[in-house]
C-alpha cells in the first residue's frame, strides 16, 4: 500500500501543477473572450478545475498522512478515514480524466505552438496518470475486499473510448495495453 | 435537521429527473456532431453529468436513510456517516453549481423553442435549487461548528457572479436577494 500511496502522492502533486499552468493559460483567454458564450465557456472549465484544485488542496495531505503511517492495519475498511481516502481517490480518479478532456478540447482551440506544445505534454502525462490511478484503484479495491462500492464503476466501463486528438493517440493504445506493475509507477 | 434533509431529498431527486432530461438532449447532438471536436464538446458535458448522476444514487439513499434518522444525536460531527453526509452535499452542491453552467451552455446553442423552453425552465429551478443548497449548508456548517472544513469554501466565494444568459438573470437576482428560511424550503 506504501507504494500505492507514494505514486498517488507523486501524480496529484504533478496534477496540481499542471491545473496551475492551465488555469494560467485560461485567464488571458476569459479576460479577452470574443462574447458573453465564449466568456462563460472557458470561465465554466477554468471553475471546473479550481474546484478540482481546492479538493487536491485536502485530499495530497492526506496521502502523506497515510503515507507516513505506520501501523499496517490502519489501511483497512473498518478506518473510516482510509474508506475516506477510497471515496476521495476515487473521485480524483473522474478529476483526472475531466481534465485530459479540458486539455483536449484546448487543443482544439489554441493550436499556436506554445500553448499547443505545453498543452500536449500536460495532456500526455495526465492521460497515463488516469489511466495508473485506474488500475491502482482496481488493484486495491480488489485486495482489500472490502464493502466500498464503487459508485461510478458502471460509468466507468465506458470510459475507455476516451477520445483523443491528434498526437495522443499513441501514448493512449501504449498505455492500454502496459499491464499494472506497482515497480513501474514509481 | 428533518427539514433540511427533507429539503435536500427533493432538491436532488429532482435534479436526477433534470439530469436524464438533459442527457436526452444531449444524446442525438453527440450523435449528429458535424466534427470530432463538436463531438467531444458534448460527450465530454455528457459525461460530468453522468458522473453526478452516479453519485446521486449513492447520496439520494443516504439523504433518505437520515431522514429516517430517529435518534437526534445521529446529526453529529461525530457520527462518521453524518461526516459523510455532508461532505457530499458539499460536493452536490458544486455539481449543481456547474449543472447550471452546463444548461447555460447548452441555451447559448440549441436555440429552437422546444429545446430552450426546456432547458430554459430547468436552468431555473437548478439555479434556485443551487441557491437553497448553499444557504442550507452555510447554516448546516454554522449550526454544528464541527470541525469539517469546507475545501471549497474559498472557492465558492467567487461564486456569485456567476453568469446567466438572457432571461435567467431575473430569477437569479431575485434568489439572492431572499434571505434563507427553512420553512420556505419545503
Amino acid at each position: 500500500m506504501k507504494d500505492e500511496l507514494h505514486a498517488f502522492y507523486q501524480i496529484f502533486t504533478t496534477t496540481k501543477d499542471a491545473i496551475e499552468k492551465f488555469m494560467n493559460i485560461l485567464e488571458p483567454v476569459i479576460q479577452n473572450a470574443k462574447d458573453d458564450h465564449e466568456r462563460l465557456y472557458y470561465h465554466h472549465i477554468y471553475e471546473e478545475e479550481e474546484q478540482r484544485l481546492s479538493r487536491l488542496a485536502e485530499l495530497i495531505p492526506l496521502i502523506s498522512k497515510f503515507e507516513k503511517e505506520k501501523e499496517e492495519n490502519s489501511f483497512s475498511p473498518t478506518n473510516n478515514e482510509f474508506n475516506r481516502l477510497l471515496q476521495e481517490l476515487n473521485l480524483e480518479k473522474f478529476g483526472l480524466h475531466n481534465f485530459v478532456e479540458h486539455l483536449d478540447l484546448a487543443l482544439f482551440q489554441f493550436t499556436d505552438e506554445e500553448r499547443s506544445t505545453q498543452l500536449n505534454q500536460m495532456r500526455n502525462v495526465s492521460y497515463q496518470d488516469y489511466q495508473q490511478v485506474k488500475n491502482m484503484l482496481n488493484e486495491i479495491n480488489a485486495k482489500f475486499d472490502h464493502n466500498y462500492v464503487d459508485p461510478h464503476a458502471h460509468h466507468d466501463e465506458h470510459h475507455d473510448h476516451l477520445a483523443p486528438p491528434g498526437s495522443s493517440s499513441i501514448a493512449k493504445s501504449s498505455q492500454k495495453k502496459k499491464g499494472f506493475t506497482v515497480g513501474s509507477l514509481i
